[in-house]
């Protein structure tokens, strides 16, 4: 999927909102750990009743990983569970020498068949590339991220007073293209994004930090919609968790077709 | 383990030698691949091989992962094969924020049992103190590596000079102990390691790089040798690929003495 069909899908759907799928054994609805596989009937049901206001869906690989063998499976049959034409992100937040990188990259695209993932920068260039090698797959770079240890380092500035996220904009752009890199930056500082959006007009953005992490969708459309939406906004314990009963894909139904509104009137009043 | 422990086992087997179990389906002896878990059977070899010579290893998580469940098998299988006095590290490279962080954590710390992770610093402190709050585990923590990319963004300077890296290196130290936080510093610039030891004079560093990526052994101990060694040092390919035949464990154990020997030299010279 390209960056225009990704916006053909965010017009058909009214929608730039993007599902965490971060379930944890200890969560999830009592009734449901009888299951197999509780972590997949859980996905499934989420998947089911949020598919139709999403445009993609975004599992936390440490959520499965913390599982052992066990949830790598989960993970394999959740991804393989969602819809062709949704857009899948593996939130891996992974970097390494450069063949090492190859070997997450197979892991992530050809394995588990994610249309992305998210790479950290610290490692640089050779740890980025062989990830933007595979055809029609998606890196997505930390830059700017939600929490606060973002301050330690994101932050660190050089001595005309540029700051290591935008370095990390500003080189990171040489080695992809529009339709193959897009960058994670946080939501719980909107008014940061209108800086990154100086640095990085056109690319696509991951949102993370609506939510559970209190940031405000208004003010991150405001600050970071470009002429093609420009934005994938993920929510995850808001909608996945809103109820913890048998009620819970209803729940998470109504949450999230709640958010595909608000990003509705907001595509209407920017775009 | 902690430091002091670990400087008992490297005085007691004249090593500070790491192994990196980072074995691939293509480049494992074609004599194992009828085996039920042939990465596990290459893996067990080396071990038994390399055991006497070695205080350490270190599998890339990347090479399971590639194999998905059935790697994460292998993996588990591998861990659990090494010998309880034997100091292991996860080579994940991972960090995110604060909750899955501790997700990672409780992956390879206590499903896995490994010593020690790799961790990648972008996040800041709240994607690292996570791993700090598990008892007796380490956090190795990526500072300078070895690979062409590292300069992209770990040797980015502020206003007085001071790259990176070195500000990752002075602000983590206040999050951890010398019992619980390592460095990874790559050989392929031993030279900077002395600059390394400015700032953290007392901590363990990790150093990969040694043979296939030609770092030198004498220099990586001549500047980064401490009072209690200080210095685990790993070699991957040069050992487990000594020889693609069925001499391989053999070979593996020639190579792994040679750097033994050599590591005991310079215990004696530097200690």
């Amino acid at each position: 999927m390209n960056r225009q069909e990704l916006f053909s899908k965010i017009q058909q759907k009214e929608s730039f909102l993007c599902v965490g799928l971060d379930p944890s054994l200890d969560k999830i609805p009592a009734h449901l750990k009888k299951e197999t596989d509780p972590i997949f009937a859980f996905n499934r049901s989420i998947i089911d009743a949020t598919v139709d206001y999403t445009i993609a869906y975004k599992p936390n690989v440490a959520f499965y990983e913390a599982l052992g063998a066990k949830g790598w499976e989960s993970l394999e049959k959740t991804l393989a569970y969602i819809p062709e034409d949704i857009f899948t992100i593996a939130d891996a937040k992974r970097g390494d020498i450069g063949n090492t990188s190859t070997l997450y990259a197979k892991a992530f695209f050809e394995n588990l068949s994610a249309d992305a993932v998210t790479v950290a920068p610290y490692m640089g260039k050779d740890s980025v590339t062989p990830f933007l090698a595979f055809k029609d797959k998606w890196v997505i770079l930390l830059a700017l991220t939600s929490n606060e240890g973002s301050m330690d380092f994101q932050l660190f500035e050089d001595s005309e007073g540029k700051e290591l996220y935008k370095e990390v904009l500003e080189k990171s752009q040489q080695w992809g293209t529009l339709d193959n890199l897009m960058y994670v930056v946080g939501a719980t500082r909107a008014e940061k994004i209108s800086e990154v959006r100086a640095v990085v007009p056109d690319h696509f953005l991951l949102v993370p930090g609506i939510g559970a992490q209190c940031g405000n969708l208004e003010e991150v459309a405001k600050y970071g919609m470009n002429n093609i939406c420009g934005l994938l906004v993920n929510s995850s314990r808001g909608i996945i968790y809103a109820s913890s009963g048998r009620d819970f894909a209803d729940a998470a139904a109504t949450e999230a077709k709640k958010l595909q509104l608000e990003m509705s009137q907001l595509l209407d009043r920017y775009l």
